[in-house]
């Protein structure tokens, strides 16, 4: 039986867990990553954060076959290198990987969180036990992130930038992203976009009850409150959720054309609206899709929550080196 | 040295090569395919074809390391079977590598002939001695054919169809495609669609020097004519040159977040305007995508010409078994 220790890196915290090769989770840690203190001393924590789990677990670190790192930003695979993080001073060309392995004595493997996520979906979460091997990952939430897998392996890219279906063009000249492009599935779709469409649409007088709920802080609605209201029959609040749910299933049936995996996972907080997205979603990619062969791809939510983090950073190190790092 | 033949299966025409290890043309052919005798008949010339090209190349059938087919139609890896060819009679499940082997002795590895082609271009066409291992091709002709390679080995998907980006949906609620779908890349983009969209805006009354050229006969207009109009200043012809060169531009975006690729490659007719098409398209592109990271993608034409089909196949053949067929 190998174990793995998955460690993900985020803005607020660091966590970290010990999982065999059937996706159990032996033991867990939650740390805060005090970004403030800078790289070295979230590197320190970070390996704090492996040992206190490898603890937890009852297991020895020298036991464990590999360190997996799930971290935020872009990232230089081939060094294994984090060229730097949006969210966390001072983040510019950290070699996360040797750093770790020089504080836990074990092999480790870096890799983009979102493309981490989507392994870890395909292997513990979603596509457990189901032969996947060909997923994508969607996550709703300030953006949209993305993973994706194809034969098994993550898609890295040429120049390392791949996997980022959140900015594919859904409307040619639509609104701005802010990744500078105009009319990105994320500009739509995210949970930040959609709360927004519907600010926006009452900002110019649309007619609805989040105009009565919200007034006088209009900007303060969230996706979670257009799907309520939707849920209690607004009508411009079912506009807003259809929209969001016509441009995901066009964005499915892209992803369908040129990549034909067999799942597709959505994540984020948004996928709590349930039956009330998928079924929009699905019906919109129906409506959409090719008439030349029955579509058999699966358009599913997520499965592994909170844990999702170290358990698909996990599942990298148990890939090994099928995506490079030597 | 090895030497590998490549057969691509036309509808009108089965050309077969004889290519070695450095992607040299030692010998080749070309014999009607006679797709009106059935598929029995069919694989006979194609046999034929394998011989004449081995004999041309002087060298020995028992030489060749393996023999690449280039099919149209949707294939079953797998089992190595053409499901069907839409242009050619009773052919249904051919087992058409097992057919192939028996008739010539050797391997073979059977390949749907755009992916086929997407691997010619990377191997001994557009990325010739460049290391790539990330392509997009794109075909502009009467449809938008597409191949796709990552890390080095073709697309599949889950069920056989990925790979697909002509169908790639750029305009929602867009023009109709053969496929089913609205507003697919090649509704827009292809060849014909290039031409159609021409005539139906003389239909409409547009004003043009292509209303007074072709008067009589507007639906005579190819997507060659509005090139050519266009280059004589032509306004109308213009916008449609501009229209086709903005979605693909577009198109070339989408295929970059999503799969990063080192080079995208046109062929096909339309690939002839050169400088008029490329320009356009690389403009388009540099317009609508992202400023998060300079793009380094290199937007090119096909190199392979008419050997094309069975350059290809031969680097189907090459590439051995990283496909699946065992």
């Amino acid at each position: 039986m190998g174990y793995y220790v998955g460690l993900d890196l985020g803005g607020t915290n660091v966590k970290a867990g010990v999982v065999d090769d059937r996706a159990k989770v032996l033991g867990k840690v939650s740390k805060p990553t005090h970004a403030e203190g800078g790289p070295d001393a979230v590197v320190r924590v970070m390996a704090e954060a492996a040992h206190e789990a490898v603890a937890a677990a009852g297991v020895k670190m020298e036991n464990v076959e590999r360190i997996g790192i799930g971290s935020p930003g872009p990232i230089d695979f081939d060094a294994a290198v984090v060229r730097a993080t949006p969210n966390m001073p001072g983040w510019r060309d950290v070699p996360l990987r040797d750093r770790i392995t020089s504080l836990t004595g074990r092999p480790a493997i870096l890799e983009n969180d979102a493309n981490a996520a989507a392994l870890g979906e395909l292997w513990a979460g979603a596509g457990r036990g189901l032969k996947v091997t060909e997923l994508v990952m969607l996550t709703l939430g300030t953006g949209v992130g993305s993973g994706i897998i194809v034969g098994g392996k993550i898609i890295h890219g040429a120049f390392a930038m791949g996997g980022e279906s959140g900015h594919m063009i859904v409307v040619p000249g639509g609104r701005l992203c802010g990744c500078g492009q105009h009319g990105c599935l994320e500009a739509y779709t995210s949970a930040s976009a959609t709360g927004r469409r519907a600010v926006e649409a009452l900002q110019s007088g649309a007619s609805s009850s989040l105009a009565r709920d919200f007034a006088n802080r209009l900007d303060t609605i969230t996706a979670k409150d257009v799907f309520d209201a939707a849920r209690s029959g607004d009508a411009l609040a079912n506009r807003i959720v259809d929209e969001t749910a016509t441009y995901l299933g066009i964005a499915c049936v892209n992803l369908c054309r040129i990549l034909d995996p067999q799942m597709i996972v959505f994540a984020g907080g948004m996928i709590l609206a349930g039956d009330m997205l998928f079924d929009r979603v699905r019906s919109a990619f129906r409506a959409n899709t090719w008439t030349v062969v029955e579509s058999k791809v699966e358009i599913v939510p997520a499965l592994l929550g909170n844990d999702a983090g170290f358990i698909g950073a996990a599942a990298v190190a148990r890939n090994g080196h099928r995506n490079g790092q030597a």
